[in-house]
């Protein structure tokens, strides 16, 4: 029998066993955010290092981080092989509000072959599924076909505040050849996705002083200059009305999709008919010369995404404001720079700062963007290994959102990171009712499996 | 003796006698605003219908509003000669923080010759001076000078919402020559001025709607219009870099200064650095070829009063917002309509809506501008009375604020506004430690008995 044949007889058989070790870790309430759950997230990252240990790992470690710990564990026999480096995060977020949520959201419960629990999707149960890859190649094959490392995290739901530290910390104890990350999603249901790039992020806020304090509208006003105004001046000065950034130097280090990732985002169809029913919008908005998936994959933004001012209450009040703000960020993409683009923001503040009100600004957090590139023979892999069990072309994408700890896995430890995720974006991780449909447990325990095959065989 | 002289004994030898009586005036807590001060706006209306009775005002009446009452009173025996309407408002503001009073609120006290209590400015010790002035005129020479109506409200402080109607449907009874309202201030201490303009207002909330809920920014951004932005654009495009209005035809109907009024305005050497100093900035900012007090006194403006969207907390939010709403208000010059500015607003906006949004539009309540003609005969009698009292040139001057029911005054009954006020702009109305310079009571009381004799003998 192939590999894949073992894999799923195997899978079939433990079924049951399998979800009934998986409601298990679902049910430890690990929230990271909230302190009163810091004796969960210890249960949780023990019950995981147990996990590792049964199935053979070795050096399996709880590693104490100024937060929550890391769970640490290696298989290194595969000799002259590729090492893959599996990360994932024990935590989940918290549940509220609990009244939507039709069952407990930690007491697992399967309707309609979808398991509803916080953190079935996102993201205990894929990496249960790591897990349980590896108990299936040791019991059909006796060995792995590659030398695998894993590092969980439990603070991916606040920000990984203390992995970029560790990894930094344990560079030679994490050393391999690829980054494996099951923490996003498919395509679309039944079209499974390779995600090779992320955008980065960074961020200011404006703050728009005026008069000491707020002014009356009509004793001062005409006379004085009006924060709010100052402010709006400043905000639309970013971009034209086709939402080009205006910003001098923005675009100038931004790399260029090449034809093939035009050309396979081009057949994924994109329905943007659909994308406007499901915002309820009329039109969408973008810089021209760029399909949707492209202006949001591959292309950087500056958005404004909050203001602030004067009066905001019901009705009316004649204040001429003292002072206004506004927070923005910007999604950046390979191979733009974040201090460098505050820099930039910076200078184009300054150049636009209207008369008569001081301007501080203050820097938020920043995340660098992440690509591997899309030929790469690692990332075309994995492409194979879905496209066996789906049935169907993988879909290439990247993913328009930040996760800054998948750009510190790039920049520390210098590796092709691959996005290999097995959940729905409808599947309302961050809400109520989250759930992961068991078609996308089932077929991606096997997807894993021949990965790692596909890896053994791979040259990089 | 001429009348000034009788006067100036009159009110010496009754001073006490006086300053008693207002404060028990003074120490009845009608707060408008406020419910649970239902029966002490009663206790003050009545307070007040006594008083005129005393001085054989005739027909006086407590006149039920659907809120606070009116009192009303007349004495019309001075045949042939004009009739003055005394309008003032025996409600005052709330007293909160009380903790930063020095005295009790309602506990009126005099310390280096001020006078303390909520209400000792505004209105009630204003509205008192009248009341006293006609008792020594008919003290003194047994009759009056001319014909005089009173009306006093217990609403201004919530904006007059009934008064209007009051007005109209007394057109008859309130019948007269001249209004005289004394709410206003001197320009400054020792120096009395004739208000004889003041702004109106007008204005729109805009709200800006994209999506229909606010968007991941990182799912979305450069793909979906955002709200912020949009609203920015507008907000933006409502003014050029000087302050000056881009909204078509909003100039149109502004009635230019006349030559005489600027030379009026020049002669009271305005110092502009002592404004920077009081406000906190470094330098002033409005429409170029105008000095500070045209821009606002005499011009019109466009001011965002409060701004709100998206996240506005602590940090970041990466949240592609799909609502954001800015409030709007104009100041209004004669001859602005403030219909037909929301009008040219509402154009203006509809011309520079950006794409992937829809905005709807709130109007706000109107009051037009006001404007007796600087050298009617009425404003520069005034003029006379103040400098026979306080020994310098009266300032003619206008108001860059609104008192909507002045100019409900002006355009109900058709007369020409007097504003002879006899506060100052430091004494604290609306804040706590409100005062009176117990100098310009005793000034004022003169002024107002002068004005009188000054009416009777001007032909207008």
């Amino acid at each position: 029998m192939s590999h894949l044949q073992l894999l799923d007889t195997y899978f079939s058989q433990h079924r049951s066993q399998h979800l009934e070790e998986l409601f298990e870790f679902l049910s430890i309430p690990s929230i990271s955010s909230l302190s009163e759950h810091k004796s969960d997230m210890v249960h949780a990252a023990n019950w995981l290092a147990n996990a590792l240990k049964k199935l053979n790992i070795e050096n399996v470690s709880i590693d104490e981080t100024k937060g929550h710990p890391v769970v640490y564990g290696e298989w290194l026999h595969a000799e002259g092989k590729p090492t893959i480096l599996f990360y994932g995060h024990y935590d989940v977020q918290p549940v509220d509000p609990l009244n939507l949520w039709d069952s407990e959201p930690f007491q697992p419960e399967i309707r309609d072959n979808k398991l509803y629990a916080r953190g079935a999707s996102d993201d205990k149960g894929q990496v249960f599924m790591h897990l349980k890859m590896i108990e299936a190649l040791f019991a059909t094959e006796g060995t792995l076909p590659v030398n695998v490392k894993f590092i969980y995290e439990g603070e991916e739901e606040i920000g990984s505040p203390n992995l970029p530290a560790y990894v930094e910390a344990n560079k030679e104890k994490l050393a391999a050849d690829i980054i494996l990350i099951s923490d996003t999603g498919l395509y679309a249901p039944g079209k499974p996705a390779v995600c090779y790039g992320l955008r980065g992020l960074t961020g200011v806020q404006i703050n728009v002083r005026g008069a000491k304090s707020d002014l009356h509208s009509g004793l001062y006003g005409g006379g004085v200059q009006n924060a709010i105004h100052a402010l709006a001046e400043i905000l639309a000065s970013f971009r034209d009305k086709h939402g080009k950034i205006l910003v001098e130097g923005f675009y100038d280090n931004v790399l260029p999709l090449t034809e093939e990732e035009r050309q396979a985002y081009q057949e994924l169809n994109f329905d943007e008919e659909a994308l406007k029913e499901e915002i309820g919008v009329d039109e969408l908005f973008g810089e021209s010369g760029f399909s949707y998936l492209e202006q949001t994959w591959a292309r950087p933004t500056l958005e404004v995404n909050g203001v602030f001012g004067g009066f905001s209450g019901e009705g009316i009040k004649t204040v001429l404001p003292a002072e206004a703000g506004a927070k923005i960020t910007c999604r950046l993409v390979p191979n733009q720079d974040p201090d460098e683009i505050v820099s930039l923001l910076r200078q184009h503040i300054e150049k636009h700062k209207p008369a008569g009100v001081d301007i501080t600004i203050a820097e938020f957090d920043k995340g660098a963007p992440f690509l591997t590139p899309f030929d790469h023979p690692v990332i075309q892999a994995a492409g194979r290994s879905y496209e066996k069990i789906y049935q169907v072309p993988t879909a290439f994408i990247r993913g328009g959102g930040s996760i800054p700890i998948v750009a510190s896995f790039d920049q520390i430890l210098g590796l092709p990171v691959v996005l290999m995720g097995f959940g729905l974006n409808s599947e309302n991780f961050h809400a109520p009712n989250e759930h992961f449909h068991l078609e996308n447990f089932d077929k991606g325990l096997r997807v894993l499996g021949d990965y790692l095959h596909e890896i053994a065989k791979t040259t990089f």
